[in-house]
C-alpha cells in the first residue's frame, strides 16, 4: 500500500534545496552545537554575544550549528526575533558549516513561516519536533509531515523530545518517514536508549539517514554503536570536548572515549546541577557563558538568570574545572 | 514577605479595563463555552458557519463565550487566523455577553499581542494556560503572571490544563496569583477532583474570583459543591443541556442534576467517543456542528475531519439521541 | 458470546456464602472504615488498641469495617499477621457490621490463602485489587479473576487503586466483571472522577453492584451523584463525621454537605498534610490515634512513626480542631 | 554525619556469609541469567524442566544465576514453590556459579523468610528491588535497607526496576547504599542510561561494587563503559550469545560487539515482540524453551502461555533465526 504521493514538482524542489551551496553532507555527521540565544531584554538580541559565540563554537571544530531548538529557548522568543536570528546568524557563519534552524510550533503555519525565512536567509536544514500540545495519533503525525515537507524547501530532521513534546515519533512512524523526500536525519532527545537502539535497528538498510544523540551523556555511546553524531548543549561553552569525544568514538578509541565521557558526565555534576528546576542545563550554560565574557545570560520568560547565590556556585565549578575540562 | 509589588499606573489601567462597556460580573458565573474554530481550510475561516454558531450558542442562554481555547484549536491556528476570528466574534456577539479569549503561548511576547489585538477588538477577558514547552517551576510561573499581567489592560482567568501544557499551576500558585490584580479567575481542565477541591477550600476567603470547570462530567457535582460555573465543550451542540445542568445545580434540585448529568454522559458515550484518539471530543463536535449545517468540520493540522466511516456514526448518534438531549 | 462458564458447583457455594448469619446488603451501602492496623513491632499486633480502635469505629454509626487495605499496611505485612488479625477483628466485631479482607496480592496462591482465612474467621466479604507488579492486559486480569472467584467462598469487592497497582480495572472490565457471580461492588481509589462517572453511568442497569467511593474529599459529590458510601479513611479518627456528610449527602441536603465537605478538606489540610511523604495521610491517622491512646503508632516497613517534630504538629491540630470536626 | 551504625555482630554475620564454599568475586562480573520458572501448573514445579534449563544455560559458560527475578515471575509464585524452588535450583547448580535468589517482596517479614531459605539452601547472595506497593520516601528506603541488611546472612545486590516497583532507588540513595557492609552490587533494569551513567560517575571510587545492567539491548554500550556484567533475559534461550557479547565488549572488540548486538535486537524484534502485552518477553521466553523441548510453557496469574497463533510466530521465528543466533 502506498501511504502518500510526491509531484514531480516537489521532487524538483528538493533537488533543488540540496543543491545549495553549502551542500549537507549525507548522512550528516558530527558534532551540531545546539545554540544558546543570547538576549539583552525580553525581545532583543545580544549582537555583538552571538557573534562571539559563534565564533567559540566555529572555533572548535564542530561540523554545524543548529538554531531554535531547545536550548536556543525558540519556542519561547517572539517571531521576529526568531526571524532575525535567523538571519545574523546565517550571515555570521556564512556557509563555514551547515545551519540548521529549528521550526518547532503547534501552528502548521508559522512553522512553516520559519522555515521559509531560513530558506531565504541561507540555512542549509530545518528541524522539527512533533506538535507540541494536542494529543495526535502516529498517522495524523506522519500526514502532517507528508503535508508540511511538501511545502518545505529545506531538508528536514525529525527532532524527538517527548519530555517537552510529550508526543514522540515512534520508531515505526520514522521509518515510514525515512521514506519521504526530504526528511533526511533525526535528533533523538528522549535519553531513552531502548528507543534510540530501535531505531537504529529499524533504519540499518538507510546508511544516508543521520541518526544524532541529543543527550551528551549518552554521546560516547550512541556513536560507539554506530550514530553519526550529538546535539550536544554543553558544546556552547567546551566544543572541542564534544568534537573530541565524537572523535574518539569513531576511531574505538574506548580509553580516550573514557576520558572524555567522564568530562561530560563532570558537566552535568556541576555546570547543569544547579539550581532546582529541570532548566538547570540551560541557565548553567547561559550563566556560564556569561562569565566567560562570551554572551549576556538574560533568558526568555518562563525562565530567568541565576541570581547572585546559583552564579556563585557556578562560577566556582567554573574556575575549578575549566581547564581540566579543556586539556588535551 | 511582599512577592511583588504593583506600581499605580498598572492598577489604573486595570481599574480602567474593569470599566469596559460591558461589565463583567463578579465572580463571572454560569456557563461559558469553548466555541470551535469554523475553519475553510488551513488558514481560512468558515465566517458563514461562525456567525451561525455563534447565534446558536447564544440562543442557548449562555453567560459567556470563550473563543481559542483547546477546543477551539486555538494553539493551532495562525496568528493572523487568531486576530481575525477574535475580531469577527467581538463584532458579532456585539456585547451580548462577555467574551474571553485565549492567549496562551510558548512565547511571552505573542500572548502579549493577542491580548492586545483582543483589548481592541472589545473582549472582556483574556485566558491563559501555563507555557507549554519549558518545565518552569511554581515560583517562575508566578513571576511570569505577575509580568504578563502587569502588560495585559484586560482581566485574565488562569486555565488549568495539565494534560496539554504538562506544567499545572499548584493551588498555592493560584492563591497567590489572587492576589495580583487583574487576575480574576480559574478554568480547571484537569479533571482531577482532588486539585479543584483543594483550590476551593484554599479560596474560601475569595468570593470574588470565579472557580469555572472544564469537563462536563464534572459539571453537576462541581456547580452543587459551589463552582461557578463551567466551559462546556458540548454547549457548542447543545447549549441549553449545559446552562439547564447549571441552574438545576444552583437550585439545589438533585434530581433534576440526575437527569441533565446522565445526558451529557450519552454525550460522552456516543458523540465524543467516535475514532481511536484523544482528540475524539473535538472531532466529534466539528462532525456533528457540520452535519446539523451549522459549520463546516475542517480541522487544523496535525488533526484531520473525521472521514466517512467516524462521520456515520456521529450521524446515527445524533439521529438516535438528538432530540432526547434537547428535551426539556 | 460467553466469556466464561460457572459451574452449579461454583454458584452453590455463592449461594451458601450469600446465607451467612450476617448478610450482606445488595447494594452494601455507607461508610465502611479502611481500618489501620495497631502494632506494638514488626510482626506483633497491638491487640489491646486494636479493640479499643475497632469500638471507637463501631461507635460511629459505621456500616461495616474492612481491614488490610492500603490505609491497613496489609501488603506490608507478614502473613503470619494478616491471619491473626482478621481472626481478632471478626471476634470483636462479632457480626455488628460486615467485615470486609483485602486479599490483594502479587501471588494468586496467597490471595486464595488469605480469602480461605477470611471464610473461616466469619468475616463477610473480600476486597482484591489487581496484583501490582505484572503488567497485566486487561482480558488477563479479567480471566484472573474468573480463575479466582471460581475458587472463593466469599463475595468479592473489586478495588481500584492505580497509584499503588499501577494497573486499574477498565471501567469496561469491571462492566464484564458484574456479569461474574460473586462480585458485588467496587472500591474506586482512583481519586479520577472521570472514571467514576464513567463506572457509574456503564452500571447504571446494575442497581445491587455496590459502587464505594476511596478519597474522602470526593464522598460528598459521589454520593449526591448517586455511589453507594465510602471508604474514608479519616473514619479511623473521626467516624461520625463520615456516617454524618453520607447521610446528608443521602437526604440531598447540601448545606449540610457543605459543612461537613470543609471539615473533610480540613482533615486533608491538617492531619494528612505532615511531613513530606504521600504517605502523610497513613502516619498522621496512627499518630492521631496514639496521641488520643487509642492505639500504638508504630508502623510497618518501609514507614516508620512520626518522630517528635511531625508529632508536635499533628498534636497542635488535634487540640485545636478536634471539637469542631466533632461538633454536630 | 554518620547515617547509621553496624554492630560487630552483625559485621561478624556478613564476614562469615562472605567466607562461604563458593565465594563471590568482587565485584561479580559476566552474564548472570535471570531464569524462568519452568511450571506444571499454578503451583507445581517443572522439574525436569528445570533440570534441563539449568544445564543448558550452565552449558553457556554464564558467570552466575539469578532466580526469582522478574523473568522468574517471582512476585506471582506462593511462597512455598519459591522455597521449593532455591532448593532444586541450588541442589543441581551444585555450586558451579554463584546463585543469586530475588527476595523483593511488599512485606519485610517475608522478604527476610526467603532469604533466609536462601542461606539455608546453600545460595550466595540475595536480590532486593524496593518494596512494590507504598510510595516510600528516600530516607525510608534508605533506612528500610539497613533494618534489613542488618538481619541478612547473605550478600544483597540491589535491583532497580521502576517499570514494575514504581518507586526506583535514586543515584544518591545507591552511593549512601554502596557504605552498608553486605551491600555488593546493583542490578539496573531502569533502561534508562542517564540513570546508569549517573549511577556509573557517582560510584567511580567504589571498585569492588559490581554494576550489572537488566536490558539486554543495552548489555554492548555499557560493558564498553563499564559496567560489569548483565541480567540477560535472552540468556535463558541463547546463553552463549551473551556471553560472547559480553567478551566482545570487555575486550573493546566494536566489530564483534556490532555483529552480536544486532542479534540481540533481533531478538527483540521477533522473539520479545508476539502478542500486544508487555509481557511478551517472558511469554515469548517460555513460548520458546518450551518449543525446544528444555521445559514447560505455563505461566503463573495473571499470564497464561501464548496461544496457538502466538506460538506458531514464536516457532516460525526461531525455526528462522536460532542458527544465526547461535553462529559463532
Amino acid at each position: 500500500m502506498k501511504i502518500f504521493s510526491v509531484s514531480i514538482h516537489i521532487i524538483m524542489k528538493i533537488i533543488e534545496s540540496l543543491m545549495d551551496e553549502t551542500t549537507l553532507p549525507h548522512p550528516l555527521r558530527g558534532i551540531i552545537p545546539p545554540m544558546v540565544t543570547p538576549l539583552l531584554d525580553r525581545d532583543t538580541l545580544d549582537i555583538q554575544g552571538l557573534e562571539r559565540l559563534i565564533e567559540r563554537i566555529l572555533a572548535g571544530g564542530v561540523h554545524g550549528l543548529f538554531i531554535l531548538g531547545t536550548t536556543g529557548e525558540g519556542p519561547g522568543l517572539s517571531f521576529r526575533l526568531r526571524h532575525e536570528l535567523i538571519e545574523r546568524t546565517c550571515t555570521q557563519v556564512a556557509g563555514r558549516v551547515p545551519v540548521l534552524v529549528g521550526i518547532s510550533d503547534t501552528a502548521y503555519a508559522e512553522s512553516l513561516n520559519i522555515a521559509q525565512k531560513a530558506k531565504h536567509a541561507g540555512a542549509q536544514a530545518v528541524v522539527l519536533a512533533p506538535p507540541y500540545y494536542y494529543p495526535a495519533g502516529q498517522p495524523e503525525l506522519l500526514e502532517y509531515l507528508e503535508h508540511l515537507v511538501s511545502e518545505l524547501t529545506l531538508p528536514l530532521f525529525l527532532y524527538n523530545m517527548p519530555s517537552h513534546t510529550k508526543l514522540e515519533f515512534d520508531p515505526e512512524t520514522i521509518l515510514k518517514a525515512t521514506d519521504i523526500p526530504g526528511i533526511i536525519g533525526l535528533k533523538d532527545s528522549s535519553a531513552n536508549m531502548f528507543y534510540f537502539n530501535r531505531v537504529k535497528y529499524l533504519l540499518q538498510d538507510k546508511p544516508e539517514f543521520s541518526l544524532l544523540i541529543g543527550p551528551e551523556e549518552l554521546l560516547g555511546e550512541t556513536v560507539l554503536l554506530g550514530a553519526h553524531g550529538g546535539i550536544s548543549g554543553g558544546a556552547n561553552l567546551f566544543p572541542k570536548l564534544y568534537v573530541d569525544l565524537y572523535n574518539a568514538a569513531v576511531a574505538h578509541d574506548i580509553k580516550r572515549v573514557h576520558i572524555l565521557h567522564d568530562k561530560v558526565m563532570l558537566m552535568r555534576a556541576t555546570i547543569y546541577s544547579v539550581g532546582k528546576y529541570n532548566s538547570s542545563l540551560l541557565k548553567g550554560l547561559k550563566c556560564a557563558l556569561s562569565y566567560l565574557n562570551i554572551c549576556n545570560d538574560f533568558m526568555a520568560e518562563p525562565f530567568h538568570r541565576f541570581r547572585e547565590a546559583e552564579r556563585k556556585i557556578i562560577i566556582q565549578h567554573l574556575d575549578k574545572f575549566k581547564e581540566y575540562i579543556e586539556a588535551e
